[in-house]
């Protein structure tokens, strides 16, 4: 047994934490006990079912936006370990009433092979597919080959724009375009002042001197792309920041909507003076932050970091994003 | 400077959250930068004000719960210290339209004398004032000298009914009844797995064997009442349960209101997990659990640990709490 980890069996944890799920929300939600999704208690008709789903590990992500306005089934896998193609399409068959199924996949090797297969199968039984591929993670955009960006907390943006239009009727066409458009203007960046845990283990999955901080770190307790010297919180932030900015090409007039996401354990005080900063950043350069979201939207175990979203926003998207949620996460 | 937090001066940090805080809810909140304090941001008039408030670093609390249905003021101390009375006056004076103030005030020495002579104060300025005192936190309830029992969880509890109870209209004695109602039938206990270090230290407030878990601990980094070997998470789960059922002497066929609140660490698939084995414990004793609350809601840092609490609940108060609220940490 490791130590002091709240837990049981570490493989029965995902399972567990579900039923706990459901048990906490239970007008809200229902779960699949033998293909570990979660869906709404209500089961919405006459629009485009929205699935998405991963790795564990990553809450309240993706299960804590299921509701009106925003998915309408969360696929579970094990942590840190996509679901399987069967998993997703007994969620996939679950989410359809007839107008189709928008897939939000975040960009991981075995997810997006697990989502495309379970895609195939669908389509086998005539339901319409189409997938949104999600990959803001600028840390990895300088591997010309290879995977790509990961998708890391731009999918809550896509989840929220997307939820909304089909809420509002859209069609499966309508709203893959629209997911790919949200994605092609979202970029995110992280780091890690301590690693993650991983359920069971005793030690985190890297060690870090005292002076360093870990930059451009993943949601996996994998390593980042480089390390840099501890600096003031602000300074820290200016260095999610301005990348993100630059890659963006965002410049004085323009408009964003900004997700300051805590990892795990960087507690609110913290992120609030993270979106502070952000907040400064932004407007000493003229860009308008139309909206944000600050809080530990996607983790990754108690991993003490934080990352920042910035996706380009105009007055469709605004709109989008203002329209009523319910879900266990997002409500307004 | 210390290891790896994210932090700029640790004396400038509440200052800095509450800003970030107002920059992230621009329509919700305001706050005010030379008592920090923060308020709605369209007062609520023709009601009863209510005023909570306390020491930084239990985030979301209290200003999380600012907004319709729920707190009008709440006054935020430095880290784990009482916000001064002077703070706590400019606060109710925000809060009052002209049918009084009710305070909500957490059982510690320094916030219960602060708020009584904001109290004072207030009265000298015809502001009626009551005040409710919670002190749910069993672990402490052994010291027949002293302060009493410490206020922990269940103050969201306490808010959230009373809030809703404001909202419709009830008059300021009416609200102190109904406070000091819920006081009386809630409770609270709570375990650490990991201590909190505080904002510009560089080691933990305390430090455990790897097979002790501290029991009965508070939110401010102090030690608990014991310590316990450490045990698989449903065990842990049952040694909070267990000792707040008997407390409140629940039998079959009662029902509860409880809420399963992360410490600061402890991440969403432990507190599911934890939720889970809590309503099997209540189920299988014939306790309903009308509703319930879990994640992070009262923090002590980043503290990795949890609390259960338990209210005794009846159909006035399960209506209340159901109650529509719209704050920045609880909304349906």
């Amino acid at each position: 047994m490791s130590r002091r980890q709240l837990l049981n069996a570490p493989d029965d944890l995902v399972a567990e934490a579900l039923e706990g799920l459901e048990l906490t929300h239970p007008g809200l939600l229902r779960r699949d006990p033998e293909f570990h999704f979660v869906q709404r208690r209500q089961p919405a008709t006459g629009k485009v079912g929205l699935v998405s789903g991963g790795g564990s590990g990553h809450e309240p992500l993706h299960a804590g936006f299921v509701g009106t306005g925003m998915l309408d089934v969360a696929v579970a896998g094990a942590v840190f370990a996509s679901p399987t193609a069967l998993q997703i399409q007994a969620g996939t068959v679950a989410a359809d009433s007839g107008r189709g199924v928008l897939q939000i996949v975040k960009n991981y090797t075995g997810d997006v092979l697990n989502f495309q297969i379970a895609a195939e199968i669908a389509d086998d039984d005539d339901i319409a597919v189409e997938s949104v591929l999600v990959d803001d993670d600028i840390a990895t955009s300088s591997e010309q080959v290879g995977p790509g960006r990961r998708g890391t907390a731009a999918v809550v943006i896509v989840e929220k724009v997307c939820g909304a239009a089909a809420e509002a009727g859209a069609d499966l066409p309508t709203l893959a375009a629209l997911g790919r458009r949200v994605v092609g203007q979202a970029r995110t960046l992280s780091l890690a002042l301590d690693a993650c845990t991983h359920p069971g283990d005793s030690t985190p999955a890297f060690e870090l001197p005292d002076d360093l901080v870990e930059f451009g770190v993943g949601i996996h307790g994998e390593r980042g792309v480089s390390r840099i010297p501890f600096a003031p919180g602000d300074e820290l932030v200016s260095q999610l920041v301005e990348p993100v900015v630059a890659e963006l090409e965002l410049a004085r007039g323009d408009a964003v909507i900004a997700i300051v996401n805590g990892l795990g354990s960087t507690y609110p005080l913290q992120l609030s003076l993270a979106a502070r900063r952000m907040h400064h950043l932004l407007g000493g350069r003229g860009i308008t932050v139309a909206r944000s979201l600050v809080g530990s939207y996607v983790t990754s175990l108690d991993m003490n970091g934080f990352s920042v979203t910035l996706v380009r926003a105009d007055d469709e998207l605004v709109r989008l994003w203002d329209a009523p949620v319910r879900t266990a996460t997002l409500c307004w």
